[in-house]
């Protein structure tokens, strides 16, 4: 293990820059993972990471020298930090002060959507872009198609929220989503709380690719005419729309359940 | 409409209390709705607010000029505020600087449980507990009974992502769940991801209630002992568990498709 002492070490300077900054983790290609969940799960899907970097409080960690030992055993690097500069690189409160640096995995996008599919227009809460990467990831779908006016899926709190799916899916950023609903060999349904057909009312056993849209306006106009359907999600009572990250939930359940899961 | 000019004013001072504070709120029994949506919710399905609070700037938008008169011609309490002192109040950013404040719904708690319900015990997240609350009201689930390790229901967060799903609620909270479930009247579906029942074999056509736990350690273990059912949602894929708001959405959906909604 190394050791950096210095605020004014390069390493430590592209540290504090990833953790402070979307635009510097896009740049860079590069992302930070903070906690130990995250790292345990890209130690069992993904393997090595780039560097491990470990406050020395932590060090007293089991959890923590577990994984930094595995680091080692994969000849990552690993990087001991003090535990005041540690402070500054982390977003998580009372956290355990252990971070990997990763390089953003970058999937190749495919040419047409084949298997069951996400596609994101313009969701901005990072919550919800976490939320729903995690309910695919446990529903079985293997790919995230986001527009460019998406939250950023490699931010702090998506990966937070997303407790590691990311690691088992392809997500696909900056994706122009009308072209790709043009050349799409599934159907392609788009939510809406104003459509007629039934979510229940859709045979869900066959692919499909599943559009969601911005937590106030919804999938835009001209996605939402390139759609093979617009459905809706039945509701009984008073409150008219759910949170887009429920929605999300329910239908990929839905889709699931008729699979016979 | 009065006026308020001086940050001493004593009324002014409660708002900036409210807006601060959950104590506060706990302590007044009154809370503060921030935000057009909210107040044309509560005007919709509450009537008049105790007191309307508006910023100078706000008054040229045409929607809240049209709930500041929708208030007056109800005889509640409508104060302007310049911009400036406004902007302390509001925790919504570039928000339109209304707010509402209101005696918190204190509906009495009945006896037992008769018709479909959700208790949460320790869901700490307010973005969670606010999305729970919005995906019941849309489900048409009537009652929430809310443990007191709970996020408080009236905070401004769980109220801006319950989007007014509180109005269509009883909201019950620092609740013995223990003794409520006790002597429940319907069957207590407690939600585990450790549990070999499946929602989808589980008949949702008569009255439940959902128990949904803590989002890192789940039920409480003595709680989960006294459900009538531990039930699990079926997943696919190596995302082992959902987010506990997107958990909720799937049931409270699961219980209204079997409903034949």
């Amino acid at each position: 293990m190394k050791s950096v002492t210095s605020r004014d070490n390069p390493f430590y300077k592209e540290l504090k820059s990833l953790a402070a900054s979307s635009q510097a983790r896009r740049k860079a290609g590069r992302t930070l993972l903070d906690g130990v969940h995250l790292c345990q799960s890209w130690l069992a899907l993904r393997g090595a990471p780039a560097h491990c970097v470990v406050s020395e409080g932590a060090l007293r960690n089991p959890e923590v020298a577990e994984i930094v030992a595995r680091c080692e055993s994969l000849h990552a690097h690993v990087t001991g930090l003090p535990d005041a500069l540690f402070g500054v690189l982390s977003q998580v409160e009372h956290g355990v002060n252990l971070l990997f640096l990763v390089e953003t995995p970058a999937p190749r996008q495919p040419q047409s959507m084949t298997v069951s599919s996400v596609l994101l227009d313009g969701v901005q809460d990072p919550g919800n872009v976490g939320s729903i990467l995690r309910s695919a990831g446990a529903a079985g779908i293997t790919q995230v198609f986001c527009s460019a006016g998406t939250a950023f899926c490699w931010s702090p709190k998506v990966l937070r929220a997303a407790m590691g799916a990311h690691f088992v899916l392809e997500i696909f950023e900056n994706v122009e989503l009308g072209a790709l609903i043009d050349r799409s060999g599934i159907a392609v349904l788009a939510m809406s709380g104003h459509a007629r057909r039934k979510l229940y009312e859709v045979d869900l056993r066959a692919p499909v690719a599943w559009l969601l849209g911005h937590e106030g306006q919804g999938v835009a106009d001209d996605l939402m005419g390139r759609a093979t359907h617009q459905v809706v999600i039945p509701h009984a009572g008073q409150v008219e729309s759910l949170n887009v990250a429920a929605a999300a939930a329910v239908c990929f359940f839905e889709q699931l359940r008729q699979r016979g899961a």
